[in-house]
Parts: C-alpha cells; sequence; structure tokens
C-alpha cells in the first residue's frame, strides 16, 4: 500500500504531507491517537485545510486507501501462473513484514472507522482486478482450462497469507507463500 | 464460538454470567464500553470478584476464548473429505450471518487487546487441530495421497471464508463455503 509521491502543487503536496501523517500517527501512536488535529500539527497543514478536504478520521483514512489505488501497480509476469501467485503472495508477505507495518496499522484501523472499511474493501477488490491477468495469461497459455473465475482463484492463493498474518498475526512458516500459491493453482 | 452453559457451583455460575456480560457489552455497545466495572453491573457479579478473577478486559477476552474452546466441537464427518470441508465452511459462514455476530465482536476486539488477539490465535489453532481428523479420515479412505499437511488443508479450504467475510466483511457469494472447499480438496 505503499504511495507515490507526486509532483504537483500544493494540493498535491499537502495530500502527500497529511497522508504521511495519518500513517505516521497510526504506526507511532495507534488509531486512538490518530485526530484531525493530531494530522494537522504533524503534517504542517493547517487545520482547516485538514478539515475541509478531509473533514474527519474516516476521510483521512479512505483517501489513504484512496491513494495507494492510484498506484501503478501491476501484477508480476513470469510466465507461468503459479510463479506468479507465488510472487504477488511474497509482496503481501513483505508488506506485513515491514516493522512497522502500514498495511496491518490500515487493517486494524478498518475495524474502528466504517469509512476505512468501505476503502479497505475497494482497495481489495481493485488489486483483485488487476490480478486477474494472471489467471486471464494462464488460460491463453492453456494451462489452465479457459472460464476459471479469476477473483476466486487469487483469494484461494492469498487468503490463507492474509489469514495466518492479518487474523493468526503470524509467526507464519517461512514457506506460506508459495505453499498456499501452489495449493490454489495445483486444484485448477 | 458458542459457549456450554454448565451446571455447577458458583464459580460456574458466575463465569457464564460474567462472559455473557462480556458478549453483550461487545455486541451492543462495542469494545469502547467493554470495561471491568460495566461486565460487573451487567452481570450482576461483585466487581471485586470480577476485578481478582479476570483483571482486566484483556482477562474477559480472553477467557471468553478459552471458554470457546472448553466445548466439545468436532468437526463433521461426512463420509468425503470435499463434504466435510463444505460442511466446516457453512459454519464459519453462520458463525458471521448471526445478527450481531459474536464471532465478528471477539475478531474485532483481537484488534485492541493483545491478551484477546493471542487467545483468538489459540482458539482457532486449537479448531485446527480439532479439524486434522478429516484430513487423516481421507488419507485413509485412500481419497488424497497420505502425508498431506492437515493444517494448511484446512487453512486453505476456511481462510477465503474468513478472508471474505472477516476481512473484506461481505457481502460474499452465497456459495463461498463450497465454492473454496472444492477448490481446496481439488489440488490434493
Amino acid at each position: 500500500m505503499s504511495r507515490e509521491k507526486r509532483p504537483g502543487g500544493r494540493t498535491a503536496r499537502n495530500r502527500s504531507l497529511v497522508l504521511d501523517a495519518v500513517a505516521a500517527i497510526l504506526l507511532e501512536q495507534g488509531f486512538d491517537a490518530l485526530t484531525v488535529d493530531a494530522v494537522a500539527e504533524r503534517s504542517g497543514v493547517h487545520r482547516t485545510t485538514v478539515y475541509r478536504r478531509w473533514r474527519d478520521v474516516g476521510g483521512l483514512l479512505a483517501d489513504s486507501f484512496d491513494a495507494a489505488r492510484e498506484d501503478a501497480w501491476e501484477p508480476p509476469d513470469t510466465g507461468s501462473l503459479v510463479d506468479d501467485l507465488i510472487a504477488i503472495n511474497r509482496q503481501v508477505v513483505a508488506a506485513f513484514a515491514e516493522q512497522p507495518s502500514v498495511t496491518q496499522a490500515l487493517i486494524a484501523a478498518s475495524f474502528r472507522s466504517a469509512a476505512a472499511e468501505r476503502a479497505l474493501r475497494e482497495f481489495w477488490e481493485d488489486r483483485f482486478a488487476r490480478c486477474g491477468i494472471v489467471v486471464t495469461r494462464a488460460a491463453e497459455r492453456g494451462e489452465i482450462r479457459a472460464g476459471a473465475d479469476a477473483r476466486a482463484v487469487i483469494v484461494a492463493a492469498c487468503a490463507p497469507v492474509f489469514y495466518e498474518l492479518a487474523l493468526m498475526r503470524g509467526p507464519a512458516g517461512a514457506d506460506i507463500a508459495e505453499r498456499y500459491a501452489r495449493m490454489a493453482a495445483s486444484g485448477l
């Protein structure tokens, strides 16, 4: 869920400062410390600007996910379905391995804010949609039958990794990225 | 995560009253309303008793998971691996479909309390261990090769359902229990 810093005017710069402050406060102090005033102070952006543009904590969190969706992320293209799924899962593992993990902090926040919950869902659906190409390519190569439900394949591969890391909160075996990708691909 | 009411003395009765109060407060008012004093008041159990036995909110939540682990739950035995996995997944779906869902409330609480997080992990590991028998039986029947990692099979089947319901928070298709159970079984 990394965010590109964009060149641009004051509006883009303010957004970048504000969303960096949201992430920093979540990571260092947790959700309860996340207020519009704290974000304004930390970011150096005027609080009336923050209130006008993001309104409340829900708005700040939702925009954090929206910013993450605006990146140019594409799934890997290794030439085989199972290797594509392994590579995707390794990226998920890496996001949770960051210390501290923005991904985990945003998931936790989604249990506190309905706006964040909605935005997280949209973020993941967008990622699933982008990942669909790995299933389409596998069908075109004749690796799997045509007509497989791409979203279900991606969820089958990734969900065990999210389960182990986001819900069980590890420690999980070093091989979970590969293991569950192989299990998802082998059933097709 | 339903809890058996046990016959027994005052200690057992107090525990039942206290844990019912924890669930009721979580469901009706959420984590922020969950305090030892609120639990004492709602349960009718004397607050010094609640403090002495459960100490704090973490202790109350941990004991809620421990109580859930003390049940006699066994996985279904339908005679086929895929049908066992479907039946397990349908129980997961049913737990989230309760309105309101104690399961979802306890998962949310696990993001607020380290004790609850630990207890939730132990609860799930215990469930996985109990479910292992469905994989063992399938191997004995010759349905799958011997030596499959039982926990990984169960996680592959259930994790997508937890992902869709606990993290994406639905709405998920009506067929998710069956779909992901079939995908997990077909890869073996």
